[in-house]
């Protein structure tokens, strides 16, 4: 198993994920009498769960990029932990609909979709998080294992991703739209994050390995 | 992130997304005594949107292609002005099923799913834009920045495409049928237009840095 | 647009074309007192269309390879031609659908289902014909024009396909079954054509430009 | 045809079967005066089901790659036994959600459930045992027959997945549970049976080809 069919088999996961959040925004069954813009207006929570959603997969899939860039070798632990992180990412158009279909809901059946919602995030940071370890555990798989303390900034950024959606996770129970407005800002700043990487150098001059700077 | 992983994530995205379209075509309910050929015949608007549709994210991959042929680099604005144009493009056929729900009714609704449709493709037109704008406003992401005339023209060609999807949506409430005839009508555009692009030569030649000719 | 990028768009739409087959099967409604596996017996006409669609799409997909092997360079013409390939092919799961709720019925409904299957097969085949005509006419598009009769052969078999499923066509409004074996038998005999194709030499040895040989 | 073409386009269809699980699980319908969080716990067997079919399909793509490392040439009946593989596979969504619809319904419904999924589960491990025994039956697709108690060590480990598979399906008259949880503990044996295989040499480095020790 080379690291390109890894990344290969991982970004058609992630392109399918990305694009199946269609199909959970349905035409709005329309009442006797209703209008089709009250009722397209209606599902407003389908619009912001297909955002989120697309926001977070989005940066999974820079992530996933920013990671593998710097890995040299694939064992058999990392391609274990990589099918893990993409089971829960691929589960993601699942919580999506249940957010989308609840979130206008009175009482606990929004809270109970945000918990849920959130906790498959969750779910997928530690997933996220475990394969990081894995990679940078030792330079083994590296092309050459980073400074210390880039690690450990790279490290600490995962550990914010998991604190944020625990703390999501937490406060579903206090509000619904406050959760899912926290794991839109976590995509959101990653996305940013992400937007301050320099241009890459002219392609055919590829990044050397000694200077892993998408980890600063 | 480099340029190829880019484009193979965005081939993705379309390929699923121009394919997922079919699945907004659903067996049609056949009542009581009525013929399947006749119901069959009855659902022509998923028929029509289908085909509106398909035409669209083709001529979106198209384009896309012939942009990312003068991509030289990849910068973090164009990683999220990317991903915009996906989420405004994996959105497509939510609207495409709305209309083909919709488009035979009498009155108010097939107005709103025209507007809904075309509003869709304008901001998808305004996502390539500023893509587009953002990939041209210096020659820093492209091989070489073609002659001023040449990026004024094909700046033109997008906002003609994104001032017809306006008119479009404004036509919607005059008569849906003919906005979505409008938009299959910008397709059928681009298509051709680009069917006048002339043949690559051979392969293992490419096309050198400094002969744009497919933005001409 | 180079020719890789056109094959791995087509090969994309393909294989979403042939995956997304499946969700066409559902598992079946079990009325009160029905046994599963009587409820899932009564469904045996999606499981038919579910293997003939297979395997025309698979087919499909290996005779799109076959012909662009051949294929040097791509022009405007083609990628259109390439287009409306693909949205017949894209389609087919429409059709599977129709046949797999209908093939059982008694009466009018098991013939129009049957029709309109063979009827997308069909418009299939002549969109997959005119790019075949288009990309033979000339050398312009070819490492080299094979010898006047393997292209007349080549066509030949095309024009088989074309007649076979007009046959099936017709052949609907007398027996719905019949049609459908009619579609199943020619994917197969394509198939077994293919399979009669000799081994590829060692990979990094390319098939040289002036040895047509999969075509013969 | 070549064994790169080969690869992309089940590793595609491996990607979009193991992604489209996931549409298999609905939002629950919530009975008047039921908890949300109630009625997503009722549908345990879904997420079983889920974990189940995904472990499954991601086991075998990582053993289509192993065994494709080794091939150097493709010919027609490959090809072919191939096509039969990926059907079996992408229609393995279809018994995952009977499955997931009826392992918790009492009596003969989950019975026939488990007997349908493990059944196609034992048709895709013949599938791929054939395809296996025709890449091996000669030294003419490999770069060199690896030594034949190597072969026959990588046979017999086909062999017992179909047995384990034929037990589920014999086992599924007994205990529906247990059949399903011992197709999805010979998922977990084959990741972890590779995740044993040692890390790849720097890339660049390419596996030679006399040294075939992914099937050790």
């Amino acid at each position: 198993m080379t690291k390109t069919r890894l990344e290969a088999f991982s970004d058609g996961v992630l392109a399918i994920a990305i694009t199946l959040l269609v199909i959970e925004i349905r035409p709005p069954e329309v009442h006797e009498g209703e209008r089709l813009a009250h009722a397209l207006w209606a599902q407003w929570p389908s619009y912001v769960a297909y955002l989120v959603s697309f926001l977070t997969i989005g940066v999974i899939w820079l992530n996933h990029h920013r990671v593998f860039e710097q890995v040299a070798r694939v064992d058999g632990p990392l391609l274990l932990l990589n099918l893990n992180l993409l089971l829960w990412t691929a589960l993601i158009p699942f919580p999506t609909a249940v957010v989308a279909e609840h979130l206008g809901d009175p009482g606990q059946a929004a809270r109970t979709a945000s918990a849920l919602y959130s906790g498959v995030l969750l779910l997928m940071g530690l997933a996220f998080g475990a394969l990081f370890a894995w990679v940078t555990h030792t330079d083994r798989l590296l092309h050459r294992l980073p400074p210390p303390e880039v690690v450990r900034a790279a490290r600490l950024r995962f550990m914010v991703g998991q604190a944020v959606y625990a703390a999501a996770f937490v406060l579903s129970w206090v509000s619904a739209p406050l959760a899912l407005a926290l794991c839109g800002l976590m995509a959101l700043y990653y996305a940013f994050d992400q937007a301050s990487v320099p241009a890459e150098p002219e392609p055919g001059g590829q990044q050397p390995p000694d200077e892993p700077s998408s980890w600063k």
